[in-house]
């Protein structure tokens, strides 16, 4: 599969490095220098590094994970999307990361969705740190590997994106339709919470669990 | 400990019983029935029932369990409060249960500290559904419990609730201020969904992990 990154901060940085490990083709776009970017693409096979536009080129699938408040210069600068699954953690988040600025009655990933309509949306790993996922990937082979929620409208985008998130080893907890993002935005915050204002580490994954069996 | 069960109905049956099984006084009150009560109170040892005013009566610990559309007529029915502390896991929900009717820049939790001021609010208990109850308390000897969050304003008030939240076999996860509330009662409805509309059974708990090890 070809993913294109938008975003290759913390998030799209890490999520892109294992995406290509994985064995997807994947483009690294928009970051903080083009030394960043350069250093992303050399660090894992099948990477390269481009502008978001070149990103989005051909791709089966776009992570978006900039910062809220960059949602608006990240798409102009892709261009025309047409063809790909948008997946999306970034959540909206005011300037100074310290709240949500939309949720209740609305969320960021159905603004987004509003924003790149037709294109389809799914929200998926905004709820687990960036200072997870390697640790993540590394024990994807042992079993009881750790829940990862995603919600979105269309069965075949959620399919894809329930995919990458067995690619990077998690468990693809399906949360419903994109409106659910009401309620797995706040539950990211929740779970910011505890992973960088609690007692642990910032190494933090959660885990859903049938006790009836 | 004395505890005062606020709404005897799923949640409020089931955590009284537990709570009693664990060892504490409990008062059952505010069912739909005088005949559910009194089997709640045969059905725990140390437990009976009564009036929501009787349940107040020098309690430790108010569990405050009844639907949103009720806070106020158990609240009032319960008399002046003034020690206890009041756990909540009443979520906000509207009349036929579809949605949280606050959130964002407000919580049921904090909207209830608010009505019961200066009295002390833990909200807890609302993240599970109350199918899990029973097999949570019936496996707490065994490692790896699943988790609870609870949130709230006061040191002393959480550590109660935490010692009861590990009675009945769940491992507390301390999620912050009051406010937070904001997170979890969201998060409350994600796990309904993932109970209730998913693919397992409502007997659904959750387990936050930290990888480093």
């Amino acid at each position: 599969m070809r993913i294109g990154i938008l975003g290759s901060g913390l998030m799209g940085g890490k999520l892109g490095t294992l995406f290509a490990r994985a064995g997807h083709e994947v483009v690294f776009s928009y970051a903080r220098s083009d030394e960043k970017l350069r250093r992303l693409a050399c660090g894992a096979p099948g990477a390269r590094c481009g502008t978001p536009a070149e990103a989005a080129r051909e791709a089966d699938a776009l992570l978006l994970a900039v910062h809220w408040s960059r949602l608006e210069e990240v798409l102009q600068q892709a261009g025309k999307l047409t063809r790909a699954v948008l997946i999306s953690c970034s959540l909206p988040m005011n300037a100074d990361d310290t709240a949500l600025v939309v949720g209740h009655s609305s969320s960021g990933a159905e603004e987004l969705a509003r924003m790149v309509h037709p294109l389809r949306v799914v929200s998926a790993f905004g709820t687990v740190p960036s200072e997870v996922l390697f640790s993540v990937f590394d024990a994807r082979a042992k079993p009881a590997r750790p829940s990862l929620v995603y919600c979105g409208d269309d069965a075949a985008a959620k399919e894809l994106c329930a995919g990458l998130i067995r690619d990077v080893g998690f468990d693809p907890v399906d949360a419903g339709p994109l409106r659910n993002a009401r309620y797995t935005e706040p539950f990211s915050l929740l779970v910011a919470h505890l992973a960088y204002e609690g007692t642990g580490s910032p190494e933090l994954a959660y885990r859903f669990e049938d006790r009836a069996g």
